[in-house]
């Protein structure tokens, strides 16, 4: 992990990107803490510059609380390679929503498992290397999107103790094996009116999720519309699990 | 409204029971308050006496946020004077269940449409008498059980201004045509794995709501597990509307 870039924001939050090997990432820390901090991985759909304004809100949002939080591009996304499968399942979603058309559950997988596979190792390499830095001290919480990925790291990875997760389409078939053997506490947001969400599917998801604290979290607003107090509430939920 | 009797619980909360005409109810108020307190009218299933430990928990947290709480008995519940007709709708109600019947849309009209029509108009004249007390000052939320009765008081009861209601089966169809009238903002709880409830038609019911805002919080723990947080959750979504 090597740190490229330090600024300071007007809040007092340390902001670092860094690389770890070829993928890029940001860190942000509270300047003022004594102590090490519980982190919060920033989970999104990809593209780091473009979700930045969202991410360093939530970051903020999370050192006011005391909490550590850090992102890595996905796979694919933003400034790295990008995957000709990967491209190829994307132009055919792409056709398929602007066709009106059902989105086929062989798209799904194309587009989904490959990224689940190559991302969610590349989040544990994120977490050891954040986890080896004094500032940082545990436990671990996931919060964001890509809602399969974040299912299989609460599988697979022991270290993250809580997840808030964001309900969103396009889910493959076995993801719903996987939810049944999360065992974390969990939250999950739901925006009730996005269009572009296939909320039964949605339901069924959280319906099949293991956890015997699951709390799910319906909102208005559309896609992109999160009501700002869900933000207050996410840090309440990890501050219940990570403190 | 005629006050019948006054203890002073232990957390400085001011507890009085009264009466209005035959209807029995109780008031709670901080006894540190200088200035008029905002109100919540906290509903329930009928039956004062049962329900008095969720009621006097949920008010001792409403007067540690700065609320006043109050409460009446449901009509023919508790030691008010009973219905015949009701007295039959639950019975039938009974059978169905007890049968594993589903139970008839009929026997839920008669059940809770003639309580909604008597008990409404009793909550606004308790409503009248409570506002018109010193202590109290508005604005008025409404928490609790019986969604009927709430969602019927969201849409003819201007002076409430925020509700949260808690989603339970038995919705006569009627209920769907009123909720869409419903504007003011409203949170909505649902115990996911309330083995006693139709969770698709609180799903339903929860679409229909015409508010803007209204967010669904759905958990586990069973019909009365409603996770201590939920009251916190209710609090602030209270102090974000009325003060």
């Amino acid at each position: 992990m090597r740190f490229a870039s330090e600024q300071h924001l007007d809040d007092g939050v340390v902001e670092r990107g860094f690389t770890l090997g070829e993928i890029p990432g940001i860190l942000w820390t509270s300047g003022s803490a004594s102590a090490p901090a519980p982190l919060i991985l920033l989970g999104h759909p990809g593209g780091l510059h473009k979700m930045y304004p969202r991410l360093v809100a939530r970051a903020r949002h999370c050192a006011a609380e005391g909490f550590a939080a850090a992102t890595i591009e996905l796979p694919w996304s933003g400034d790295r390679p990008r995957s000709a499968t990967a491209e190829e399942a994307r132009a055919d979603l792409r056709r398929a929503l602007e066709a009106g058309e059902p989105v086929d559950d062989e798209i799904v997988d194309r587009l989904v498992l490959p990224l689940v596979e190559k991302a969610v190792p590349e989040w544990r390499a994120a977490l050891d290397a954040l986890l080896s830095l004094p500032e940082i001290g545990g436990p671990v919480g996931y919060a964001g999107g890509v809602i399969a990925i974040g299912i299989r790291l609460a599988v697979v990875e022991p270290r993250i103790s809580a997840a808030l997760l964001f309900a969103g389409s396009f889910v493959p078939h076995t993801l719903f094996e996987e939810a049944r053997q999360v065992t974390i506490p969990l939250q999950v947001l739901l925006q009730w009116d996005d269009e572009g969400n296939d909320r039964q599917m949605a339901l069924d998801l959280f319906d099949a999720l293991g956890a015997k604290e699951k709390t799910l979290h319906a909102n208005m607003g559309g896609h992109t519309g999160v009501p700002q107090f869900e933000g207050d509430d996410g840090n309440r939920f990890f501050a219940r699990h990570l403190k």
